[in-house]
């Protein structure tokens, strides 16, 4: 006999979905679900159902947005000049964390991909080139993943930008801060030792 | 500026506050969430909100329930002699996968705690000896945890019913089965041994 209440079985499911989350952390975090009071319990659910209703992509660099145009691209502070692209527009929250950019963003939408079919128009790269034909661009940073799909994608794009008037930046790779360069891989160590600076 | 809009930053409060969940497992879940289509996460937020209408205790036997009396306590072919306790209902769900169990539960609701100011009115001791005195029940398991409070609450219990012509079990502590002799603690290993089996 399956003792679990059916209400149960299907919350177990959608948990059992997310990422990293098997069947014994699923009831792990229903048998948490089932203590929280239920105000707190409906506030969740909520703040899920409303993902769908209020939370969309700006028309202009794709982040996530509640209004249209989004904070950044509405924000006559920051620098018109400069665009940071990255791939997920969740990306853009962990660059904006460290408090030191001030420019406009542009969400990818993912990256080149050709073996899961994601090719150049899947991806907001005709809207990037758009923004940049607007002629206010300086300079485009091309933040996507330092991976092998990352690093096509930012060469895609920055032959695509070569013909306008945008000088083109990656984000340096190396050791990270706080890091031991014994157990950085030899990759970005080489990298590392490539873009050394003086002292 | 923060750029998470307002609906993912109360999303990300409510995964917070789950077992094992920090800010970046938050945040790769609230990314997985942003992706799941409408319907599905629809569902999803249903079946959280649902926890808290449909989902009751069985009065009988305090196991979660959408129907009263529960499955168990309705099912006219279960073993009504036997009784096994556990401390939260969810471990029954456990005990039943086994498909080595035909008799009925009672979930304490939790274990002893002084410490905490959980005492024995805090549990379903009382419902527990009443059930016990109606006469049907010859054995109760009591599969309380093998951890200090489990075991005061299992002695506690025991001394409760002492009185009443049940006879009280504990299941097995041992070597888990496919587990390493060598790395099992002592005092698991030390009743393993005591409790050994002629071959």
């Amino acid at each position: 006999m399956d003792l679990r209440p059916p209400t149960v079985r299907r919350l177990l499911e959608h948990l059992e979905r997310l990422p990293g989350v098997g069947p014994r952390t699923a009831q792990r975090l229903a048998e948490h679900l089932l203590t929280v009071p239920p105000d707190d319990l409906e506030a969740f659910a909520e703040s899920l159902r409303a993902l769908n209703q209020t939370v969309t992509l700006c028309p202009e660099c794709c982040l996530l947005t509640e209004e249209v145009p989004c904070a950044v691209c509405a924000d006559p502070g920051r620098d018109r000049s400069l665009i940071l692209v990255v791939e997920e527009p969740t990306t853009a929250w962990s660059v904006e964390s460290t408090g030191e950019y001030h420019g406009l963003y542009h969400a990818l939408l993912g990256h080149l991909s050709p073996l899961h079919g994601v090719g150049p128009d899947d991806l907001s790269i005709d809207r990037l080139e758009e923004r940049c034909r607007s002629g206010d661009v300086a300079e485009v940073i091309l933040a996507t993943d330092p991976t092998v799909e990352g690093e096509t994608t930012a060469l895609y794009i920055a032959r695509r930008l070569q013909p306008l008037e945008v000088s083109l930046s990656r984000p340096a790779s190396g050791i990270p801060v706080g890091g031991e360069v014994a157990t950085v891989d030899r990759v970005t160590l080489a990298q590392a030792l490539q873009l050394r600076r003086t002292v």
